[in-house]
């Protein structure tokens, strides 16, 4: 896919440090075994593999013991099991209406089918929340709130830090969606009062796909997903206690951990404020080319406030997907169209019948790139202006 | 981890044909982006090397329709997925007592969650069920049996095909656990009358860890297991009915599964026909050499009958750990020690105190090797001997 300008970032980073495809080819090569299922040295190289790359991620976002961090499929995976885990028939629980499908379908479902009360604040068209909504939503059996740290369709940012400090004082636990932040905001789950995140492997943090993860409190215990083997305790016929094992049934998926350990190193090394910084600045050269190209209209925050590295757009009343083929087919450039799994959030801002172009930038995104895409959509704009 | 003679194949699979590695790298390198999630030339391809997997996986287990296999993190998933999916409170359940944790627990908490009634049907010491006990153990209310395809601790084969014909006879359904026989055994789903196969990528698929998949029946409607984005019907606030979307919740393991279609490219045109005969010819070889020691006990099917490649024994009333650490330590030999997540199979082994030593063959395991192995028991048995 050699000249490919790769604008989908939000959806998966790449490229990849080449780190990142060197661990798992020796991983792949040299010590595919089982991790925690055996005691002979490639299995015991997986198990500290493993908890390599849990230390790692746990130096990352403020975890004091990696353990309570359990890996997962996709942060999809690990979102069901907090929420699922967790939440108990006539729960209140609350979350934003920018949530994330992964978010929204587990807690309707449990609408639907557990008798859970669900509330879902209202956010500007900026994607903004307002801290007070979040307290008159409270109630007393309110047990968990729900939000993104910043949306996948507008990039704005959520205090989620506040947010923690009502939970906490509320007795109500929080848990947060970093699919869009981890390894490119900073993120610390102690001072942030955070019960659970989950993040994407192969996102911000840089590693393949098929990886991503679940952080839990020490003290809270939640009903697992997944029952199976865990290498633990075998002989006993319910999961065991222990962490991560508790969350982790089943082989993992070692050459991919092996990959995201690397994609974590680099982000160590390079610093999410750098990362941040970079990309920010990218963003910032995006949203104001288009800004300069009639009938170009940019969702979510304004020019100036601070937000994550995500562009959506839309060229005057023009299909997103058909600005997004022109894109691919004319340009060779990538991005995403559509609704990315955020109906609520398109409601808010407007674009429910049209969907939107999502231009997301990565830290490897260059200058050049964007100059280029600029150039694209005033050239497609230029075809449909009226 | 050269020089490593590799017997833990029932565990994952090592090594994996080059191709499998030189897929993983090009997806990596070249298309790492999201299947099902953008409409530009990376997301497309990584769409259709989903496809292209899943095609070649129907063939090789006699699926007419490709989209009724969905890919999942590992066995484990896709059996939590199939048992949560499809038991409704009040069902009655049957499964073997050579059942792998990964089924037991999940039924195990399924009953003391969801009031569900569950019987286990008793093997004989070389883990052969009776047809007859399973027909006597049906009930009007049963609507589920559950067996593994080949005990991953005896390596007994289970007469699916029969199984299958008496289940769909009663009306219920056949969920079978493949996690052993997948690409070492013919499984073909219509002729063998299974409604459910759980299967795993990386062991006799010979494709990476994170990898495994569930076939479901066209006519079998499951809850799913994970409920998220899709890149399907975004506006929808449940869950897609379209399959395979509709149990694929996530970003999939892209590079993975690219590695996993060259496993399974592999397997076809080796034909499993032919890998299980190599298989057979070792594991006889290893038997043979074994029970030639004296104090070794073998467990599960006599030589000459047919099994899968595990041969789990012991040296006397010696702990497997001790002897597993011996093969590692002194003689660079991989096995697995333990009770490999079946204890009620160890039950009727008589091996619950001191648990067994699993050696298991692979496609690529060689006579050479196999000799050392017994050579090496033959030294660590006469160091024991009375």
């Amino acid at each position: 896919m050699s000249g490919v300008l790769y604008f989908d970032q939000a959806a998966s980073s790449w490229p990849k440090p080449p780190a990142v495809m060197d661990a798992m080819m020796q991983c792949m090569q040299e010590y595919a075994a089982n991790p925690g299922r055996g005691s002979h040295g490639m299995a015991v190289k997986a198990s500290r593999t493993l908890f390599e790359t849990r230390k790692n991620i746990a130096k990352l976002i403020g975890v004091r013991n990696p353990n309570n961090i359990s890996f997962a499929l996709n942060t999809t995976h690990a979102l069901n099991q907090a929420i699922k885990g967790y939440i108990k028939p006539g729960d209140h629980v609350i979350c934003s209406n920018v949530e994330h499908n992964s978010v929204r379908r587990p807690l309707e479902h449990l609408k639907a089918t557990a008798g859970i009360d669900l509330t879902y604040l209202r956010h500007d068209e900026e994607g903004n929340m307002s801290l007070q909504d979040l307290k008159e939503a409270l109630r007393p059996n309110t047990t968990l709130v729900v939000v993104n740290h910043s949306s996948n369709l507008l990039g704005t940012i959520m205090p989620v830090g506040e947010i923690g400090e009502i939970c906490r004082n509320h007795g109500a636990k929080l848990l947060v969606d970093a699919a869009q932040s981890v390894g490119v905001l900073p993120v610390h789950v102690s001072d942030m009062n955070i019960d659970m995140l989950a993040f994407p492997g192969h996102k911000g943090l840089l590693g393949p796909q098929g990886t991503g993860g679940l952080y839990i409190h020490p003290e809270l215990d939640l009903e697992p997903l997944l029952h199976g083997g865990t290498g633990s305790q075998s002989e006993a016929i319910h999961q065991p206690t222990v962490r991560p094992d508790r969350y982790e049934a089943g082989t993992q998926n070692t050459p991919g951990i092996a990959g995201l350990n690397e994609g974590v190193k680099f982000v160590l090394h390079e610093t999410v404020e750098k990362i941040h910084a970079k990309e920010w600045a990218l963003t910032q050269q995006l949203m104001e080319g288009l800004l300069g190209i009639q009938g170009v209209t940019i969702l979510g925050p304004k020019l100036g406030q601070n937000k994550t590295g995500i562009v959506s757009f839309n060229i005057q009343d023009v299909d997103s997907s058909e600005v997004a083929f022109i894109l691919d087919q004319s340009f060779q450039i990538a991005v995403r169209a559509g609704y990315h799994c955020s109906p609520l959030a398109h409601e808010i801002a407007g674009t429910l019948a049209k969907g939107a172009v999502r231009a997301s930038i990565g830290y490897f995104t260059t200058t050049e790139e964007v100059t280029t895409l600029i150039d694209a959509v005033r050239e497609i704009g230029s075809q449909y202006a009226k």
